[in-house]
């Protein structure tokens, strides 16, 4: 469905989603000229991840959503994009902006049932190899109540750039933040008509099931009857989802196996249970996630009262990207 | 191997031990006077876990194993073992030292590939809900050379004790360390009596194997024709391994894991690789480690020049107890 080149826009198509989701679109356009002038790619500009304003701390993202995209809570998988993002910088921050890096493993602790935006992360690097190619970074995230609501450690490698790719500075990297120039409908790159029309159709799933455009963009389409403590499902991999390498960003895959996991875990559970939440998971990104569909299958491992696990295992056509493990526990603050 | 109650011991065996190992059968006895004193358990107290001398600090554990236990470098199985008793201790400090804590979930880094004795964790609570029931913890763990060699962060969860058990302090919960008292050979409890001839055993391992007691506790016995990329193995639960209420301890159950993820990674290799060391490993304690036989599988999910990665299911009697991912990397330090 968000096919890159040679993707042409179907004039009747665009007017429909026109009519139903104007503002979605203007989003969504505005984050393609954000993603022009400014760097990181589009699915971080559509969640909403900025620069953190000058205040003598070290350069590094935040999570301020726009409206549009994210009403209400904060989801876990644009939490987990803006950890891994600012984990990354940070260890950027000493091996050099011009370094490609690749998270190769990210544990993640989820410690609110209810984030609220805006989400700041501090990261910082807490051991790097004398060579300069293996780091471990920690971040602490801080949403709108003040307090930390995820907390995580991750294990990043210095990776070859590949041919062809020239990477550009993220957003926070640049001295002056280069200004956005507006993009009109009509000027854009079939990539980025591509994923404008992804967000749109994240959109109409999130007004039909009351979640949100943010959570939309990595949702899975499930398959029925998979049996209870399993879940399955798919996804078509656009440009609404990849990073300046063209791979699905780390965060985003934390997140999908998350909800796959949440999934799994929800088939197994009896009404009169106070509801389970994210309590931690951890992935490893076993090599990167590109291609065309991604399918996540998840397995309950242990479903008790006081906790629940489920294990996971992430593929893009066919080839194993990614395995994690995720836990839940009572909502105690419900 | 190290049944419990019952287990007689055999007097020509045990003279056959003391000819060969005097100095081990008095670290293991010497082991009991400890736990018997000062509490933990004889696996703590054997691998040579002691109370931080005071000095300002917040009262922990600390490594110093006994040379004849671990003559040379520090196994990555003791440090995840202190590393999750100090997290466990810095949680106990905030909800009280009566209540008992599980490990629901633990990731480490291994920072250094040789870690020398003594390793001093640092552990801090970073979070704890309201009722005092879910806490998260992190670790950075520092050894001889000054450095973090270690650094991890953990889920607690408060738990019911157990009927009959009744829970003692830890050794450096204590105000004053009681005075350990010397322990006759021949005085020995059966349940004690099997831990030190576990130790002993232990010892004749390490030397036809060039290992360490400390490894050797843990030490799998491998199953042979087990598929490249994957490892088998098992090992009888004793005494030995055991913490306050029975369980296999959590550093044990994750040092296990790694093993078991280290021959199967091992298994892949071709010589002309620099030799790959444990990068990082996360665990989730699914359910009470105790039983009578444990099973470790692991199956390596990816083996590339750069980092490999495997994933472990630990069985005990059947039940799945535990499931984690290990991560491998070049030894760049080499």
């Amino acid at each position: 469905m968000t096919s890159g080149p040679g993707t042409g826009a179907d004039p009747a198509d665009q007017r429909r989603q026109v009519e139903h989701e104007p503002d979605i679109e203007a989003s969504a356009i505005a984050a393609v000229a954000r993603t022009r002038a400014q760097g990181m790619h589009f699915y971080g500009q559509i969640l909403g991840i900025t620069p953190r304003p000058p205040d003598g701390g070290p350069a590094g993202p935040q999570l301020v959503p726009d409206p549009a995209i994210v009403p209400g809570a904060v989801p876990p998988v644009a939490v987990a994009a803006v950890a891994d993002l600012a984990m990354g910088s940070a260890v950027r921050a000493v091996v050099g902006a011009g370094r490609r890096l690749g998270t190769v493993t990210m544990a993640l602790h989820h410690l609110a049932p209810v984030v609220a935006a805006p989400v700041v992360p501090a990261a910082r690097v807490v051991w790097i190899d004398e060579e300069r190619r293996h780091a471990l970074a920690r971040v602490d995230c801080t949403d709108a109540s003040g307090v930390v609501v995820a907390a995580g450690q991750g294990w990043f490698m210095a990776l070859p750039v590949p041919e062809s790719v020239q990477l550009r500075l993220l957003p926070w990297e640049h001295h002056d933040l280069p200004p956005v120039r507006p993009v009109a409908a009509g000027a854009l790159e079939p990539h980025e008509q591509a994923a404008v029309r992804a967000t749109v159709r994240a959109a109409e799933r999130a007004r039909a099931r009351g979640t949100s455009v943010g959570e939309e963009l990595t949702a899975l389409t499930w398959e029925d009857g998979a049996p209870a403590g399993t879940a399955r499902g798919s996804l078509r991999i656009g440009p609404e989802l990849t990073n300046r390498v063209g791979h699905v960003q780390g965060g985003a895959l934390y997140g999908i196996g998350l909800a796959a996991a949440a999934r799994a875990v929800g088939s197994t559970g009896s009404d009169d249970d106070s509801p389970l939440v994210p309590a931690d998971g951890s992935w490893q990104f076993l090599t990167p996630g590109d291609g065309d569909v991604l399918v996540a299958e998840a397995t309950v491992r242990r479903a008790g009262r006081r906790a629940a696990f489920a294990s996971v295992t992430l593929t893009v056509d066919g080839r194993e990207v990614g395995i994690g493990q995720f836990a839940f526990r009572p909502d105690t603050a419900g």
